[in-house]
């Protein structure tokens, strides 16, 4: 667990926290908060888009926010909790039970002393000024650079590699990765809303959970999620100067080129290749074996095996008949 | 302050600098140099492009660098230095009065000893290789992340966090402000020009101010002005990997998305929101509560309200229709 | 030398090592590896894109891996290895000779009590918790932001200054050299290909060359050369976050505006200057005097002197007469 605070609450305490109507008793205590498909018994999921209706249908959480208009789309053992503004009303009970988790701060549980972190970590090789948090636990035959700081509860698999000037927070990096100089992973996402001409900022749950054999290289940044993971696939190799949202799932065998940017919740497949600074909208969905040109701006989801190039980006053979001559 | 040194020149010893006529005889001091806009009895200025000759009627410079047919835009009690070059002139009386701000090198007077910054700053928590320059002034329950820099003269306000491995010179950070991990503030813009197989640099003697409530992301790079400030206004977000380049002005509540790049001079309204990768040329008015789509390329000014998208940049619907079938 | 381990083997030693038919006996030893145009008697090349077969024909290698087709094109003095696969083939040899060059870890003899490193380096300036590794030169009058690291028997020329938080390895700075903060120089490339459902990643072997004169910004990224350098003529200079591939070679007095990207193999002439966010394809050449506008995506080659713009990029004409109206 990297996120370890949280109470519990009575579902009909929420509805009153949230000025919400009660539609019917009851007395579900709420444990956690978590997304729909991920959403267990006693916890709380948000459902604001038709995109996500088949998987409102499936839920397991026992209550759900939603537009009114959804309501037949909830399955029976779920509280629907019918809002006019869901995303503004699920980001007040995100911060009721992670206040903490709206802003990334330091800790005051952290290890510097070489000595003492050689007591803790005794099959690791690392450089000088390592900054690592108490609850951090560290595999077998790691190296680590200069200015590394790792925290909030990270695990580092075997055989790792972290260059120099790398922070990671909030992750779970499997063995035989390669993180270059410089990169950010782990950091809260860009979440938020105006509302009312005042702020609120959504609390950041999710990890990133970096699988084995992948490789980041220098000043990526790669967010963690916020109520679900951001997860890279296996032996997916990122070149500089990416930029991974919250939320999104990178497949494996991928190669991503420098300055690429993903935005948040979109999925990728398996051996997906995409040029340099391309981009990629949020909540799409990319198809296995898809090849995307240098430069492309996807803003739509793409079917396996296509190859799609421009922007807005299309198949590479349009692309290149409409820009010939 | 952010900048200290500066001598004062008689107008007519600057003009013998320059290798340039006078025109009339003038007991004019110079104290300092400044833009159109801001410039101050007694102060230099320039007006090299007609984009600006409304300013120019207005200035209060005593003096301003300009070519030859801006002649009659100047006020009466503003010295016309009339030159073939105006801007290689400018940047020459830029390097005489600040010789040294063509260059950021770090200063001697710092603190590292974590001894000494407690003692000094009394209501800050601050993480490990904390280095902070002795001019610097920091506000109250400020947390400051591990191997944070800050130079300069910056002031930093209450309440502001910031991250890891983040570096702040020559700026000021109002209250509730939040700063991710490798962000770089307040570094000299990239302003420069090659003249005679040399390289004249122009100083950096702006400010970058961060105005309160705003987040900006990680890997982030604000420069500070050349001769005016750069600023980002109150309760805006930035993600991570944008470049805000020189003289920059964002307003209030804007939303700009991961790796957007704003071109130097360049002046954003309030309410704005900037998609991914986007980019703007400089010296561009961009209207209040505009909407700028994901990778769109901005080569001209646009009005309040409007969504534009595409590159060159067009109104939406003209991108819709032109990009469909 | 930056890169200093190897071996010499036998030329049927490394054909049997690649399972690949000996066509004549031959006697030669091979003791490195090099690309086409540098290559000297006794070090083995590859040669697998006709676009480089008017240097296959000039080589001086004493062995070079070709697909069958280049035969004809292979001179006397060097032995063909005829090859299925010759990149995959190629990596395998380069793996041979420079096992630990895949990954970039920290070496353990580096330098970062204050008092040693100043024992040293007896004319230089440095900041905070600075780590220099043993191998590395720096000449006078040098300064040093702090958090820097400096490996791999990287040179520093004299009246260099480095900003803070900088990573620099397998690489030549020389004089008056201005590196802003954040930026990572001669990282390995992004190098590898996936075969048979592994990894082979490329070792890199190459420097980074930064000459005479250049300003690099800030969160810049420049990586080293495969088997050839990436190399930054002199007095070109650099904004923010660029990213600069393997085996690139800027020319003298180019303008580089900020999130500029150049992917690997490319070589950019003289005085070309390359607008914000624009993007440059592999392995293409751009000669001198060309203008390239901000967000062009360029995908070919452009003679001299001209100015192009657009995704892809066309003569800049043609831009704006597709964009009006």
């Amino acid at each position: 667990m990297t996120i370890s605070k949280k109470n519990s609450y009575k579902l009909l305490y929420i509805l009153d926290y949230l000025n919400l109507k009660i539609l019917n008793h009851s007395n579900i205590t709420i444990t956690n908060i978590s997304n729909l498909e991920n959403a267990k018994k006693n916890e709380l999921t948000i459902c604001s888009s038709s995109k996500y209706l088949d998987q409102l249908k499936l839920t397991k959480a026992s209550a759900c926010i939603i537009p009114k208009n959804f309501i037949n789309h909830v399955p029976s053992k779920c509280y629907p909790i019918i809002s006019e503004n869901p995303t503004i009303d699920f980001i007040k009970v995100l911060n009721l039970f992670y206040k903490d988790q709206q802003i990334d701060r330091i800790s005051k549980n952290f290890l510097y002393k070489k000595d003492l972190i050689k007591k803790k970590f005794k099959n690791i090789f690392f450089g000088n000024n390592f900054v690592c948090e108490k609850g951090v636990k560290i595999g077998k035959n790691v190296t680590i650079g200069h200015n590394v700081i790792i925290k909030n509860y990270s695990l580092i698999g075997d055989n790792v590699n972290i260059g120099n000037n790398v922070v990671i927070s909030n992750s779970i990096i499997k063995k035989n990765v390669n993180i270059c100089d410089g990169s950010i992973i782990g950091k809260k996402g860009f979440g938020f809303k105006f509302h009312n001409g005042k702020i609120l900022r959504i609390p950041h749950i999710g990890k990133v959970i970096i699988n084995e054999g992948v490789e980041i290289g220098s000043n990526c940044n790669i967010d963690r999620g916020s109520i679900t993971d951001t997860v890279i696939g296996k032996y997916t190799f990122l070149d500089n100067q990416i930029q991974i949202a919250h939320n999104v799932k990178v497949g494996e065998f991928c190669m991503i080129a420098a300055q690429v940017g993903i935005s948040g919740s979109t999925v990728i497949g398996n051996n997906v290749s995409i040029g340099g600074q391309a981009g990629i909208s949020g909540h799409l969905r990319i198809g296995n074996n898809v090849k995307i040109g240098g430069k492309s701006g996807v803003i739509k989801d793409i079917l396996e095996k296509k190859t799609v190039m421009g922007y807005p980006a299309t198949e590479f053979r349009d692309f290149i008949k409409k820009n010939k001559g």
